[in-house]
């Protein structure tokens, strides 16, 4: 075998999965942001909602785990994304004070201000939700370089609204999986009139007092697309909407998984075990609608891998979630 | 921290699951039944259906365990039932005798006639189905408090009629989980004409002989809708005719788990692989679209912990069905 | 007990998944294929396919294990086939080079024609899908029994197309599982004129370069109904234009797990995590509706036990496939 | 391939555990005892002994599974049973009244009283150890063959001595499994003067008002040699024991897999968790050094493979004990 | 059944565990520390050090689901605890703010303050290992009621010191699991002239520069007995050191799983898989070995109950070791 | 953060495994074998003896999951291997056609000859044992460079020889996981009058016609100690015979993980059931015995972690014996 076989039956059989050192997509491993137009980011972070199941941390290990296998090409948008962008694995958010959320929360604001700074569109695997509000923080709103100073529209998938400010401080996490949906609209980053959560189901808990799903999202100004709603309106005439209040400026889309039907999606940390969630088919469509929006990022958050399904079902479903966002992202780059 | 500031912590935190002694649903531990409205009961019962899987002893603990992080009021019936009744989780039925199923009928029906004495309405988790003949036994019928002396209409979602009379006894056990349907109706306390039986699927078995699906179950009186007819009416069609047979008096609720397609609930005993059954969404609909009816009682059974997914969803599905039907009952004693 | 007791007794019990040595739907293990009239056969091989998941070759195993509890009469064709025909276990394909995938095929090969010359009709589990390229080469074409020495009309469940002829050998394998459905065609034992291929899905592979799901399938001859044209389509409609294009002639069916969703049939190799794939529902329906064709064989292929729910759901979703199949098989022989 | 080729393909293939109908140690399926002179035979009961882990009836189902690959010969002993006796397997004994203990423990007795009326000696694998009784009573003492007509002398490892006389029935069953090693004794199937217990240890019960691990049993008349004597002994000294006591006369062998130490033997019902149990090594020295001795018969019990670990470990140390069984039955008759 | 029945049959079926609401060893619930002699306290505490492994506040329910099954009587000892003294089950110290560290030892530290006045003897299931710096606090050195305002002597089995007082705080956390054995001694709850620690094994880590394994330990006065030295003295030489060390005073015991070699404890968050640690004899016979001390409490930690085995073999492990310590409490105060 | 202390941050954080992209203990990812002294490399190969258990190509992912956690110094020799040595991870060996054994064998050995050409000792991490053939033919014997052209003495922990060389070729494999220890002799890699095998255990197959354990291995020049041989000699002994046998040339260490106990390394292939294996205390201790000879190179295979623990416990102690291996060479370099 000659260096120059070796080389070529490396590359060839890149693609599979249990072969060498995983990295997302089996991207190049590429801690600097300047040299890439989309980054690969994990933020393996677990104590920002972590009440019951504490296990989101080892997300982004599982996700490169599985994500060797994947596609490399979208056969909807026909576009190969790997092929027309520079697109890196960066590594995880060093997170040194793991089991302080605030420091954490500091860390990872810190982290995404260098991508920020270098032009880098992040796409993110999580962790709990509250890696959000530090991304957002990151990259929109005044002075942030990705978003062109401007607060974002957010498009929001998850069975719950997350802005419950009224609630205590999440079991001791102040910068919280429970209500960065609401801090990053007062602290600018987000613009609630131009964004939507779609998809909150579930009974509302007793804790918070006289709160209904939805409440205090919509007195922020966020258009909230409830299960039933989307039941009736249809993928079509619900990605229509979204698109219309969105516009044409700055957009950032975060994926929890626990929108997707627990029979689809087992693995997720706070899983809604009544109704109906999204099935894949419907949560692909939706993120496919999106295409042109301009995407500067994107999130997907909650996987458990500890209580994922013995095929990782829930892992390969957040890695094609993040596929999906990182096509729209290199679409609208490419045009 | 003071002692008032001890017990206040407590309780805001009191409806996380991993935390405390598990009851269902954090309801207070009172084996009386004379001073709760609804009465929680486990029937930790396997020997009358366990043929080959032999785990649904293990149900109400399973659901002890997740039931502690539910929500605490009904998100579509606008509801809060663990405020507005006094609802007790009593413990287990005990069964000494675990392993004599006519024993365990017995004792089972002796525990509920004294929740029937005291005006307490059940809603028990199993256990497999057998269970439900002697809790029907208990309260409804000639002498039975809860039901006015009436037989009840039995609302019973299942994937098999068990009314399979001409069956040998099930493995030994003869008051079994394949014909309780049958000897409720010929003992007076299910009163077929008012009853439905839904969600029948599955091909016939060779062992009972001229049998088919549903047949011995209409001779007795009941309505059966099967699965493909289901689909065809749809879940509106479907609760009308339930609730139009139903009428004015006295019903029960029996829920078997493996009405359920395996995606949404795997970890049930005597899973119907061929077919498609319920969705959770379906079966929140049609519950839901009991109300005002009057519940005098309830049940969840065939619950197999041992083989539930990594997640529990089958517990947790249990669970939400548990609080669907004493928000039922919830419902109707408020009104 | 007598012996007429005991003989009775072992009879009346003879139908419960826990008890005795498994054998497929607890047929009689005779490895005679003259003594049959359906021959039910194990293809314990994963040397074709088994780039990172290898362990189909415990599929046979796998289906035997849950398949004693199974019906004996199918609901919907309202037949008894085990008790019409001539039904048997006739153990697993010896297969003493294992991990030689091109000594496996022609062991796979040569033990089929041994079939085929008896005039048993095979129903095959896998095993991956390379196994039907040998089992097709033994029963269907010129000089060969069962078909009347006529090319089949293949009827193609699947996710993928596997006819991949620009692909290099798949990880050393030759007559792999990527590509049989291209050389049978080219071979003569498949007849792509009055063959369908549903339920394609997924995104291109970077690897297949220029290529398309469909493309070369559709050169090949084949209708290719991929899954978004399915949803358009519906069941009925699909039906009819498979039976439209196989018309009168030999039939085979060959149903790749994958085609179905990964919430019902999680324990597949390969799994496809985008897009949604077909319920249980669709599935028995689309088999269903080939009642009348003249089936002269078929496989369920790609289960992978290792990766199955606790419950083993995939494991008793290949049973359901194979029964629909058997029965087909028997609703044409005994007409 | 020609015939020829394939048929010994066919067998020098044979012993890998994935491939073809399982049997135990690939013996030939035979259920007639007059043509075997070890019969080994499945007992898949649950009922006699179920309290709370009640999957003892899938043991015989999962040794099958994995006995197809283990060895042919014996490394210490020097000899290839399977070679030089006929040995078939049976099957597992029909228990159509699975739920009643009573009904099973009659069935499994008239079961085995075909085979001592053939002079098969039986090797079982369970079930619960409720099944020693019958067996004991169907080929040991006044009138049966095997025996001799003399009661044999029991050769007992457990981590209890099951002789609790003074409990209530457990759990509802008569003839449980926590007093067959009464009852044996006191209905002449076994002479405790002959006999040894080896291996308890752990608490005794609250339940067992005044009693001490092994108190009945001396009463009785059998040795009891509990785990901390074990240690003192060594295995030298403990198999001297044994012997000595038994003597010339017919004895049986009954190895309850709980007498391990749960690190390996991890499925097994009721685990001992204090103390320290047996390693593999000691016991299979005790078991070796019981050579000469004339077994007539023996069994494996408490098996739980839905609680085994992830490679099965504990149906293969059955299996393992199954097979010094067996041998040491071979070693005498074939002397 | 009459009521009088009904009562028995509860009692006599009391100690199954899948039976009824779970509390530790199926004692009384009663959360006032005044009625009982023992007080047995879940602390489900995981933010203290988890690194990597963050489900140890799952341990107090996983302990409680297995406990009720145990034995009421200890065989070595000869004595029945819960019989003897008033032993209950006081639920879990509530942690309202679980996701800080900081926090939850403050309330630990005030919880077991009051079970300190009341004089009741805490056995302890965590939890991570940094509860046992606030139990101790709470009930040992000046102003304490428990020690009688003395320091206690510290009885620590673990693989590691926990007095890594040069490391940084541990992922954020101030009071961890890395230091607590330091800072007790430093603030007058320890008196490390009197105290042992036996067990540590493992290569030191290159994070404390500098530092051994049981450097630091010995500075501050404590014996330590690493696993080689362990194996030199054997079990009797090593309690003896203990006991002589320990005196008359009051001792506390501290269990920390991961001192047991990880076949016998395989569920305990880092797992220390090189060398080998304590057997289930050793361990047990070094506790039975300290009969006589003036035990005041003592606590088991970090069981990890999502990585145990299938059959919960760390979880039973745990509960053995709790029984072991209250049983050394109730010996000494029923002297 | 100021990007100083972003790097501080990184570096401290660096140990722990959940974090970032997973290499060998953390090592730098660098494909050069010339820029480093010890090359980790893992083999992902199981078509050499994928018998039965086909998983061990996942093998060296599963070790790089679990090593970023594990300690940088070694407790008992005294080094601290990653700082006095440069170690990288170089990745897997590609392997293209993974189902063609021979195929695979011809590329490891191309590319480990690539580190012998560099200088680069390997410790590789398989991969089933057929990988040990083509590293030894690439490192040893005549022409190469790592062995002075000599060839080496092997020391080999197994439960097997691996030197069946009247074996049919093992299910098709020529160069095979069966008979790799015989042909590197006969191909003058291995010095077998300098060798010795370790551990073997279990009964013979009789498959191998007149064979016996040992048995060709001694024809070959083996010494070879079974497992009750070194029961007799202990470790001391054992590590004494081997060391005078291997002399002052160079050796290679290969480990197979079934010599362990099942129950201290339940993940492995062709797991042996019966005696007992070694201990984690026995395996270090024969490996630290070894201090001081010139290892060249080595190996751990037979990983199968999809039947690990839950806790990955086996994939822990292969990492364990890798790091015993590297200290080993780096203990005679830095010398």
């Amino acid at each position: 075998m000659t260096q120059d076989d070796f080389e070529a039956a490396k590359r060839s059989a890149a693609s599979w999965y249990w072969w060498g050192i995983p990295t997302f997509f089996r991207c190049p491993w590429n801690e600097d942001p300047s040299q890439c137009d989309i980054a690969l980011v994990g933020v393996p972070h677990s104590s920002g909602n972590g009440s019951t199941e504490r296990d989101q941390h080892l997300g982004p290990r599982a996700v490169r785990n599985v994500s060797g296998f994947y596609r490399r090409a979208h056969g909807v948008h026909n576009v190969a994304p790997f092929e027309q962008l520079r697109i890196s694995d960066l590594g995880d958010v060093p997170l040194p004070e793991a089991m302080n959320n605030e420091a954490c929360v500091r860390d990872i604001e810190a982290y995404f201000a260098r991508l920020d700074a270098a032009g880098a569109r992040p796409v993110a695997i999580g962790g709990d939700h509250s890696i959000t509000g530090p991304i957002l923080k990151a990259i929109a709103g005044p002075g942030r370089n990705l978003s062109g100073g401007k607060p974002v529209a957010l498009i929001h998938f998850d069975a719950h609204t997350d802005s419950y400010e009224n609630m205590p401080h999440w079991l001791g996490a102040k910068r919280s999986a429970a209500h960065w949906a609401a801090y990053t609209v007062r602290e600018d980053a987000v613009d609630a009139a131009r964004s939507t959560q779609v998809g909150m189901r579930g009974h509302p808990s007793g804790l918070i007092h006289g709160g209904r799903v939805g409440g205090s999202s919509e007195a922020l100004g966020y258009r909230v697309i409830k299960m039933d709603e989307f039941e009736r309106l249809g993928v079509d005439a619900t990605v229509a909407m979204i698109r219309e209040r969105a516009g044409e400026g700055p957009c950032y889309i975060t994926f929890d998984l626990d929108c997707l039907d627990p029979s689809v999606a087992p693995g997720v940390s706070n899983l809604e075990p009544g109704f109906g969630g999204f099935s894949i088919r419907e949560a692909t469509r939706l993120l496919q609608g999106l295409k042109g929006l301009d995407i500067i990022g994107g999130d997907v958050v909650c996987l458990m891998p500890t209580k994922d399904s013995p095929n990782n079902i829930t892992a390969q479903v957040a890695m094609v979630m993040m596929f999906e966002i990182l096509t729209l992202i290199a679409l609208r780059k490419t045009d």
